[in-house]
């Protein structure tokens, strides 16, 4: 039975610049691409934190995109903001500026219409936040958990507890090895579901993802594309459209997390085609089933 | 019906420095590690040269293993000899010493018994020894060719008529870029197609390999492993193994090449998990068809 999906995370002003060019100030934020990823498939409950400068339109457009805001507060101040610049084969990038602004401070409150829901992601914030939200969250909760090598390295306890407590958390082959000491992605995988995790995802990047459980191993590619404009939201937009198909299907069995996988590669392969999440917010479910046919013929055998 | 696969490249003795460890003079080339992963599936014949200071026990196991060697030259003076060492995470390797010995005046020539093989694998060897090569090859041989980017720097002509004449290119993807000028994989596969040419490869390393024709696309991921000790040899194997697969068939359709791709990916998983082609020849068909196995389980959707 399909229920919502609640994203708590970053909501964010991005200023951009890649081979393809620069843009000032899109929206952007992980919790942002997550939700326009996921609202294709399911409804989706947003948790954030905008300063008073956040522009109207950009409220406007994910809640004409489906997306509930009860829980995006906005409070005195300015919005997180982050400046990068990518290398030209996008195998880097540069953090030029990061304001964190209203976002310094943010404190995830899940409101209460928003505990009906049986899926959550959480987005790379504070671990400490992550843990405060896994306990306003119904115990029966899906939760997935993203991330980011700053608080391996900051607050590696706290982290320990998250994974610990959620069912799917989501990192990236780099923070693998950060988290294991590990360079072989399968010796990483095998160390962080033994301290205590079902379902564990190793992305990496524009070669696809892998799933690793205690008995499974599963790889979901990624579509080459004819051009990368800007891979901002990648990442998000893949955790997005997986937990999204999830929260839609109203299961999240290792079946539903393999086909998810697919589906959250499809949909990246959109966020990456244009500047912000504004241009992704177009994405339709035609495309995106479309993709899922390229990816399933991209690795079937005669 | 199966046919001999005729080889023709490099067979070297390699020192070889990696985080497993360190081997010295330990037996490799190109046409070495291709004929032991060929030998698997089909008949191999090899064209090759070797100094009168290789060991006889070399030739020995390749003899050992049905490598046919009327074709291999052993003529005064030293075998090819390459030293490299790799990072630690494999990304890179550093050549620490080439010695082309003998390897510098190597020019094939195909034994009339040979001319009866209906598959033909040319490896890196200087595009106008693989013209001539081709040359002496009967016209309906299927051949492949592998290259490496000195030819694309330094023989440009040369190696754009090779590609014109042989029915399938093997690259990797940053020689791809280098030949077309394009960073992005299916971009730089499609400029290299409409220069006329029916299949072509393009190798990811760990990552697996893409299939390019006019119409069709597919990608076939590596195995990811427990421990890596040597990579030298991996895309050679790979190589190997498929044109094996394709020579023990007897046919080089489009489905018989994506499923040749996963057994080459399923070879090069074992080629790289000890040193040197002599540890990699003990190499047995029921191995590979357990890794062609979990290989096929990698990706398959529910």
């Amino acid at each position: 039975m399909t229920t919502p999906l609640t994203i708590v995370g970053s909501v964010a002003l991005d200023t951009i610049e890649t081979r393809a060019g620069k843009r000032e100030e899109i929206l952007g934020g992980a919790a942002t691409y997550i939700a326009f990823a996921a609202g294709v498939f399911t409804p989706v409950n947003l948790v954030a934190v905008v300063g008073d400068d956040f522009p109207k339109e950009y409220a406007d457009l994910m809640a004409d995109h489906g997306v509930d805001l009860q829980g995006l507060k906005r409070v005195k101040g300015r919005t997180f903001r982050w400046a990068g610049r990518y290398a030209e084969d996008f195998s880097t990038r540069e953090t030029l500026g990061t304001e964190l602004g209203v976002f310094e401070t943010f404190d995830p409150e899940i409101p209460a219409a928003y505990r009906t829901s049986g899926f959550a992601l959480l987005g790379n914030i504070h671990p400490a936040l992550q843990l405060k939200v896994l306990d306003a969250l119904p115990k029966e909760t899906f939760v997935a958990a993203d991330t980011m090598n700053l608080w391996i390295d900051t607050t590696p306890d706290a982290l320990a507890e998250v994974i610990r407590r959620v069912n799917l958390l989501i990192i990236n082959d780099e923070e693998a090895a950060m988290l294991t000491g590990e360079l072989q992605v399968r010796v990483a995988a095998r160390k962080i579901i033994e301290g205590g995790l079902e379902f564990l995802i190793i992305k990496r990047g524009e070669h696809g993802a892998y799933l690793f459980t205690r008995e499974a191993m599963f790889f979901a590619p990624a579509l080459p594309l004819d051009e990368v404009v800007d891979p901002t939201g990648a990442g998000d937009s893949f955790a997005g459209g997986l937990m999204g198909h999830l929260a839609g299907r109203g299961e999240a069995t290792l079946d539903a997390i393999k086909t998810g996988m697919v589906y959250g590669a499809a949909v990246a392969s959109r966020a990456v085609e244009a500047f912000g999440a504004d241009e992704f917010a177009k994405l339709k479910r035609a495309e995106v089933d479309e993709r899922v046919g390229a990816l399933v013929n991209l690795v079937a055998l005669p």
